[in-house]
């Protein structure tokens, strides 16, 4: 079953949620344009959350996705947490910064029966979870409203793992994706394949239908996916610089550089291993080096280094969030790239 | 241009060189069936090579694929040497092997005037080359031949970097290729992209044909391919099990297992980075641990743990080489197979 089947949309294009750069905005051109536009939860309040829905349903009629993350909390460990500051200690010092001022705090909610019951008055059509599902309970319940259901598999097991749970479709993540990795039985990030291999092998041991993740940038990625035996495709760098999004001035210079083109996992930003272009930190201390604090817990320290570099005009401690195929990246409106990728080229 | 009119050859299909495990008898089946069949020569004796391309030449009277390395040898290093068999002590001691028993040497030559002289006679179709190329006198030599000359780019620098030396096409090798990444101008790993971002940026980027590598193991990956503007493809795992490889027989086991979904790029068997099925050896020391000797000098002092594991029945130190896309793995002559791969049903 083709994806425009599947969400009664007319484009084989989803729009990936990407939360911090992106809100109603983006999801309401995509939407518009016969895309599924996306909203990304993950950072948002309760009270954001309603707000950006109530702004998608004022911009658009059609089908949209509504995507939460489904970590399970870290129990705050003091002493990963001090040899965290520890090893982030002379950039405090260089930044003038007193490491006891700042504040601790998640940053990131999983999705819960709070925000179910938040989001059901708005009936969403698609509600899609990043690492893994929640409980079987709130997935029965969202199902129960007629949502479709989807989720990332990083690996085959990943997949077999979703579609016995009872998901509509499966995202194959491959590894060229920007952003957290979906990663959730296995913490080894040498499982994670690039989408030429994942994605037929996801399409052969499926039933349902599986959309394409991960270094996709233009048409003609669009129809090799498709030859691949996908039935849609997920695509989240190429909107980047679309004005629809809120991508900073210094993420989108990053990503109309050379720059772009050299990406790695990280899990200094925020504990788990996501996809960004290469900046100060990751280059200082590996990409996968020291040992940040589970997810989401490694944000917080990071975040005034961050905030006072990025005042400065550096992007030293921002997460650049980033695939390794930003070929794609135009500065139009989301909109028409949605049609330029689904290969309308008068759009 | 197509691989089919640079090469002269009928369908758009590349056995990759995978030295170690096939000889002269892959690539006549394969150059036969209408693609170009490759003869890896990197571990091969000159008189091996000799007798090989006579056995080519015997075979077929169709094109084929001469393959080279061209790494730059060395220098010995008597201190991570004797650190690299320190390491790996305990395993020694287990299968009661001397260390001061084991031989010495490289095992593979890079490319030079004297294997040119020993080739010259044959006029060889196409010579690829792998790690770069060798210098600029050789490779106009090799050109003056008539040959077409070939080599691997990992990244779009690499590709460029080709080009401007003139190669008559680049193959683009995506992150999901099996063995030996091509890697010249970055020892750093993060630079390596799957094929979905690799193959359009070079393409892009370049005036050459492009042949796609890499997580291409059946006619729908080909198709793929060549929708994202790939001239041919290049397939080296797909044809690990047809019976004109040398394969062994622990190696088919683990390519015919679930363990084939959990490859690796490993240094540990030959001190470059290199894809291969996840084994005790890379479990332990960790894929890209330790720190081996330089390319090729690590292979020494694993070459009798490999052999008493290996008779033993045990894969444990043995290089698994394989991509991250097992699934087209058919124990079928090369022929039928490559005509599969092209899309010929009824072959």
């Amino acid at each position: 079953m083709s994806v425009q089947d599947l969400f009664g949309i007319e484009l084989p294009i989803l729009q990936a949620p990407m939360a911090g750069v992106q809100g109603s905005a983006l999801a309401v051109a995509v939407s518009q344009a016969g895309g599924l536009g996306a909203l990304p939860c993950a950072m948002l309040s309760p009270e954001a959350i309603r707000s950006e829905l109530a702004a998608i349903r004022a911009g658009t009629d059609r089908p949209y996705n509504l995507n939460f993350f489904c970590h399970q909390p870290p129990a705050p460990d003091a002493a990963r947490e001090a040899a965290w500051r520890a090893t982030l200690g002379p950039y405090y010092r260089e930044h003038a910064i007193d490491p006891a001022t700042i504040a601790a705090g998640p940053g990131r909610a999983p999705f819960s029966a709070e925000l179910a019951d938040l989001i059901e008055a708005f009936r969403p059509p698609v509600v899609s979870f990043h690492f893994g599902l929640p409980s079987a309970e709130l997935v029965a319940r969202v199902k129960r409203w007629g949502a479709r259901v989807l989720s990332s598999a990083t690996t085959v097991d990943e997949a077999r793992w979703l579609e016995a749970r009872g998901v509509d479709a499966v995202i194959a993540q491959g590894l060229e994706a920007g952003g957290h990795r979906g990663m959730f039985l296995s913490a080894d990030t040498d499982t994670q394949v690039g989408s030429f291999a994942l994605l037929p092998q996801i399409v052969a041991a499926v039933k349902v239908p599986v959309i394409a993740a991960g270094g996709i940038a233009d048409a003609r990625g669009v129809r090799a996916a498709l030859a691949l035996g996908a039935a849609g495709v997920q695509i989240g760098t190429a909107y980047l610089l679309c004005p629809e999004t809120t991508t900073s001035v210094l993420h989108r210079t990053a990503i109309g550089s050379d720059a772009a083109r050299h990406t790695a996992l990280t899990h200094l930003f925020t504990g788990r291993p996501a996809r960004a272009i290469v900046n100060r930190l990751m280059r200082e201390l590996g990409p996968l080096g020291a040992n940040p604090p589970a997810f989401p817990l490694a944000t917080a320290a990071i975040a005034p280094l961050r905030a006072a570099a990025e005042a400065a005009g550096a992007p030293d401690f921002s997460p650049l969030w980033c695939g390794q195929n930003a070929s794609g990246c135009r500065a139009i409106p989301a909109g028409e790239l949605t049609r330029l990728l689904a290969g309308q080229r008068g759009a």
